[in-house]
């Protein structure tokens, strides 16, 4: 029997709590894992990224309940997808893109939505009794009619100009570039251009100064030791960035 | 085997990760959930409401272990008791007054507290271990001396008087009034006096001005498309308010 | 089957969500609980603290995967230990210390970093596969080479001297000193010596005044009814505290 892992920016609130309700009420012995659920509000964008680094290290067979929703109640479709070892249910948004492109698209249906259904909470009354059915054994077919994923979403990504996808909680900016082996990195992001240093390891990097490591996703961030780096150098999430 | 469902004042505290210990260490195998950690501290009436509309989500047979006790170490009874489809346990004090008696009691036990339990804690050391047991198969009468519930909570409604019951972390104010079919509402709460359009769905909500939406709970909210309806109206929560 | 209980300062980061999903990937139906991710970052001692006073309440055998780790990527151990009655998985820097040593170390490994290992994220890479295979039934030999545990924390107390250990999310003072069944202590901590009230309970507890209560950890909390002890009494974590 498979985890159903839910990322949502629904923080920790009772949406979460329903959402968990409605999957035992279809599959009572379900293992339900929290991805992440402080995804920003309505930020398909951050939801995508953390969704795209994550989801390969949970076993074989998950399925991704995944509900950062801006459009509810609108026509964007509402999806059940498999790719090659992986599940995948949410809002045709972009949110699930680049995790489900990487894996693999095999196939996806567009969940109904029934009359009596919220206007508002897709996550309890369209997605999370899915994600259960497929928990609980249900083929994709089942649960819906053939379609495709029509929203999709990429991160820029050319040469050595790259994206800033998100801060963390520690304030670290993330970018998607890759470390090249250097040991020092210019910067450059909107008017802020400078030379930091590249560090192994926090315990090895240098005090109250800014430096570039290798996150655990296996792309640069910029860091502060003891502290935040967004607090000294307040960048836009979304916006460009170059590491060379 | 029933689902523990936990509903909270203790935030994301240890406490919550120690009565979930307890809870293993009478019923090893329990599926336990967060149903809602945030309740704002001590208020039970926040509490109440969060319960009673996500109660009926959860698969039959769950138990909702209910801990916002300002009253903890004095004489309020603790109860476990026993509705038409559910369990609840926790104080005596109105929390799970609402859930209980819209499903429906049928039997209610006074849990003794041991003479070694904490004078503040009896969610590790009284509720927890009751909650644990009942999971288990425990007949409610193996747990306490019979008892009556004995501190009702109900918010108004009166014709289309009613209540602010909560505002959640987006921003959005939540009543307890249900939806007439209008597409607009004249609000009336303090000396705020406005009509506000209602909106189907958060896609189809005008940007930048109040508006009001049926919730997911079958009631009328106040929010604010991409913002915080709140922070623009700052009503308090209990207070009464009009929506006509 | 035991628990794999989880400490961490990764707040309700995907961190911790993606820690969740290596688990399932080695030990497919552990049952994962939160005993409490929301330790200061990089705070050591206040980890520490919690581990020591909610170990006691989890069922013999549970696996506790402890991340609070500032000297990740440095030469610092990675430790496996079986105590008399639980395992430990975390860094060797105190952060365990004072929970294994109550209950009693009895044997304790250096687990191997793998060299595809992140510099900065050994909570995925290193201590959630050693949590895992314990929960599956590995011997602790299994996992790395026998070692000892190289770092020692303790708390402060000697005679009425003890420290603040932590403030708590409601801001109760919690000091590591027991109750001695006065009815008022003379507090002194920095330039701060005033006599408090000791209240058996919340409920009993005078309002608006600072008082003494014994926490649910058996030690003495300094309270304020319906607010922040340390918003009125702004003392500093680890400092010394004399309650006499």
């Amino acid at each position: 029997m498979p985890v159903i892992a839910i990322l949502t920016d629904f923080g920790q609130s009772e949406y979460l709590g329903i959402m968990k309700g409605v999957i035992f009420r279809h599959a009572p012995r379900a293992v339900v894992c929290d991805l992440y659920n402080e995804v920003d509000a309505q930020s398909v964008r951050e939801g995508a990224w953390v969704l795209y680094t994550a989801y390969r290290h949970f076993p074989e067979g998950t399925v991704f309940l995944c509900v950062v929703d801006p459009g509810v109640g609108s026509d964007r479709q509402a999806l059940a997808v498999r790719t090659q070892r992986y599940y995948f249910v949410g809002p045709d948004n972009g949110l699930m893109y680049p995790a489900m492109a990487d894996d693999g698209i095999v196939e996806a249906v567009d969940l109904p939505v029934p009359p009596e259904a919220s206007k508002t909470f897709h996550g309890r009354d369209v997605f999370a009794p899915a994600a259960a059915k497929l928990e609980a054994g249900a083929a994709l077919a089942v649960l819906g009619r053939p379609t495709e994923v029509k929203v999709p979403l990429t991160f820029h990504l050319q040469g050595r100009e790259g994206e800033i996808v998100r801060v963390d909680r520690f304030g670290n900016i993330i970018t998607n570039l890759p470390h090249t082996g250097q040991d020092q990195y210019r910067v450059t992001v909107e008017s802020y251009r400078r030379v930091l240093p590249f560090a192994r390891t926090y315990a090895e990097a240098p005090r109250g100064q800014l430096f570039v490591i290798e996150g655990s996703s296996g792309t640069l961030e910029i860091s502060l030791k003891n502290g935040s780096a967004w607090s000294v150098m307040d960048v836009p999430v979304g916006g460009r960035i170059v590491l060379e």
